[in-house]
C-alpha cells in the first residue's frame, strides 16, 4: 500500500513552465523550441503521449519571437489531448493525417526561426526531417534551456520526489523478505521488483543486487550468481511514480553475518564520506565541492582510487539529469536543486559497496529524502 | 508452457547482413552508416545494448569506403560485449570514458565520408554532435538502407515470426478465461497482458480491448467501459519474443450471444476482405495491390469509407516496419516478405471489427503465421 501523493502539475504551473521556456530561450539565442514526446514534453504539458514514428511536436516561441505556442500531431491522436486545457495554456492545435509531411506544418508555425532548439531525444526522421524544411535555420538542442527549468524543482515536484524516495524506502525496509543466501542474484531482483510496483511505483526501472565479487562492478545488474552467506550485497533500485519523478535509493547489506574487520573499516570510511558529502550541501556551493568532499574522505585512508564514479547526478522526471554531482561541474547549488549522493568503494573481483540517497537543496541546507540505515545491516 | 523456439541467428548470419549493410549503402550512395541502439543495431549484431544517453554506436562502411567497421562504446559497457565474435565479425571496439567526446572517435574512424547515413532513431544530441565535427558530411537516415535488408526476411527470421505466431495464438485460444461481460476492458486488458508472458513473450507490449462504441476507434486502447451482454468487442494483442521478433494478431468477439443480422453481414463481408487480401498475396504482386483488394471487398457492399486505415504493416524486431500494405506503396512482394493484413469495419459510436493475421512471402504464394477462427466467435 502506498500513501497518497501529489497530484501533480495544475495548469497555472504548467503555464508558468511554458513562460519561463520562452524566456530562457531567449536568453540562449534559440527563437524556437520544437519538444517531442519524452521527458521535456511531460514536464511542460504533464503529458505521456508517445506517437512512436510519428510527429507529435510542441513548438515553443522564445519571448518575443513571431510564432504562436502550438502542438502539431497526429489526427488519430487529437481526440485523447486534453483540449481545454491546451486552449486556456494558448497552445494551438494543429493536426496532421498520414500522407501528409508534418515536417512541413512545423515550417508554416515556426515563423522563421535563425535558430531552431530541438529536444534533446528527439530521433533523427525528425531531425533530418526538421533541417530539411528549415534550410535557414541552424538547429541547436533543446536540452540547455530545459535543463534551466528542469534542474530547478518546484513545490509539487520536490513533493513528488519525496513520495518516491518513501517508497522506494518501503522496499529497502522490507529487504529481509528478498535477500537469502541460496537464491540467485535474479531472483532476489524478481521479488525486489515486485515490491517496486507494490510500494506505489509504475515500474521498476533498474534493480542492482551486486553480490560479492559482482558488487565491485559499478553496472552490474542481477546475474545467475547464488547468494552466499558472508556476501556484500548491493542493492541499487528505483523507478517512476506514477507522476513519472523517479526514486533511486541503494543500500548494502551483509548477509548472514557481519562482515570482516577490513571491509568492515573500508565500509566505516565509504559512510563518513556519504555523510559529510551530505552535509556540506546547500545554497551557494559549487557541484564538484560535494564530489570533492566524498572523494576527499575516501582518498585520506587510501580508497580514492577505489571510488570509480561521480558521487551523484540530478533526479527528476529522468532518473539521470542535472546536475551532476562531478568533478568540473561548476553549477553553484540552489534551493530546489534534487540530486543522488552515492559514493562507492569497488575492490575488483571481491567486494564492493555504496550508499546512495537523494538529497534536495533547502533554503538554507539539505533534506534527505532516504531515511533507511546507512549502516552495513546484516540480514 | 511455451515450445522451444529457434536460438537466434549466428556469426555467420551476421556476418552476412553486415556485409550486405555496407553493399546496400554504396548502392544508395552512402558512404558510412552510424547505427545506435535499437532494432537495426539488434539485426546486425543481435545486440540489446542500450547506454541510454551514452553514445554506443556501430560503424559500418559502404563497400569500398575507407573505414574499418567499428564499435564505439561506452568503457563502462566493454566487459557485457560478445568480444570473440566481435572480432570474428571483423568489427573493432573503440571504448571512451566520461568526459571524452565520443563523436571525436567517431570522426577520427570515419574516413572522412561524404555522406552519413544515421539510424532514423539515433538521438538529437547524437545526430548533432556528429554533424559538428564532419563538418563536410551530408547526414542522411540510414533506414532506408537496412530496410532493404530487413523488410526481406531470412529463414532464421520467419522462424522467430512463426513462434511469435504461434504465441500469441494461444493467448487469443484462451479468451474465455479474460473476456466477461461485467469486467472492465482495463481488467480485461490486465489479465490478457499476463497471459502474452505465460505463452512466451518477453512483454505484453500492445493490448486493445476496444469493447462496444470503442471498437469504432482503431487507436483506443483499454478503458474503463463495462464489457455488457450483447456487445462486439476488438482484441488486437501482441509483444515481442525473447528473440526480439513481435507477434499482432486482432480476433473481433461477441460477447453473450450472436450479434444483430446487420453487423453478421457488415462481418461476413470483413471476413471476405481479410480472406481474399490473404489470397491475393504472392511473390511479384504490389503492395497497394493487397490494399486495394480489401478495401475493393468493402467498398462494394458500401462499407468502404468505414475502413479506416491502411491493409497492414511490415512486421518483424519491429511492430512496424515496411513493407507497409497500403495505396501508393509500390514495393513489389518477394517471398521472406512478412506483414499484417487486417481490414477493419469502424461504425463510429457504435460498433467495430477488425481481423489480423500476419502472413509470410513464399516462393509461390503466402503463409499464414496465425491460425485462430476468423469468424466472429460468440464468447
Amino acid at each position: 500500500m502506498s500513501p497518497a501523493v501529489p497530484s501533480g502539475p495544475d495548469t497555472g504551473l504548467l503555464a508558468d513552465r511554458i513562460r519561463r521556456a520562452g524566456e530562457v530561450a531567449a536568453d540562449q539565442g534559440v527563437d524556437l523550441l520544437a519538444v517531442t514526446p519524452g521527458t521535456d514534453l511531460r514536464y511542460l504539458l504533464d503529458s505521456t503521449a508517445d506517437t512512436h514514428e510519428r510527429l507529435l511536436c510542441l513548438l515553443i516561441p522564445a519571448a518575443g519571437h513571431r510564432a504562436p505556442p502550438a502542438l502539431v500531431v497526429p489526427r488519430l491522436e487529437a481526440p485523447r489531448l486534453p483540449a481545454a486545457q491546451l486552449e486556456e495554456l494558448g497552445v494551438e492545435i494543429v493536426t496532421w493525417s498520414d500522407g501528409e509531411d508534418p515536417h512541413l506544418l512545423v515550417s508554416d508555425l515556426a515563423g522563421g526561426p535563425e535558430v531552431l532548439g530541438v529536444s534533446d531525444t528527439m530521433t533523427a526522421d525528425h531531425v533530418l526531417g526538421l533541417r530539411d524544411v528549415l534550410p535557414d535555420a541552424r538547429l541547436t538542442l533543446a536540452g540547455p534551456v530545459l535543463r534551466e527549468l528542469r534542474m530547478r524543482k518546484d513545490a509539487d515536484e520536490i513533493a513528488q520526489l519525496r513520495a518516491a524516495g518513501a517508497a522506494i524506502d518501503r522496499v529497502h525496509a522490507r529487504i529481509t523478505e528478498f535477500l537469502k543466501a541460496g537464491r540467485t542474484e535474479s531472483q532476489i531482483a524478481a521479488h525486489i521488483a515486485a515490491a517496486i510496483v507494490e510500494e506505489g511505483h509504475e515500474t521498476a526501472a533498474f534493480v542492482v543486487v551486486g553480490s560479492g565479487p559482482n558488487g565491485a562492478s559499478p553496472h552490474h545488474d542481477a546475474g545467475e550468481r547464488v547468494v552466499e552467506t558472508g556476501d556484500v550485497v548491493v542493492i541499487d533500485i528505483g523507478g517512476p511514480l506514477p507522476s513519472g519523478y523517479n526514486s533511486d535509493c541503494t543500500r548494502t547489506y551483509a548477509v548472514g553475518r557481519a562482515p570482516s574487520a577490513e571491509i568492515a573499516e573500508a565500509y566505516a570510511a565509504l559512510q563518513e564520506a556519504q555523510e559529510q558529502a551530505v552535509a556540506a550541501v546547500r545554497p551557494g556551493v559549487v557541484a564538484e565541492q560535494i564530489d570533492a568532499t566524498a572523494r576527499g574522505v575516501l582518498t585520506a585512508v587510501g580508497l580514492g582510487e577505489k571510488f570509480l564514479h561521480r558521487t551523484g547526478h540530478g533526479i527528476g522526471l529522468d532518473v539521470h539529469e542535472q546536475p551532476n554531482i562531478v568533478a568540473g561541474n561548476g553549477i553553484v547549488l540552489e534551493a530546489g536543486m534534487a540530486f543522488s549522493i552515492e559514493p562507492g568503494v569497488y575492490v575488483e573481483g571481491v567486494w564492493g559497496a555504496r550508499i546512495e540517497d537523494i538529497v534536495v537543496v533547502t533554503e538554507n541546507g539539505v533534506e534527505r529524502l532516504n531515511q533507511r540505515p546507512r549502516d552495513l545491516v546484516v540480514v
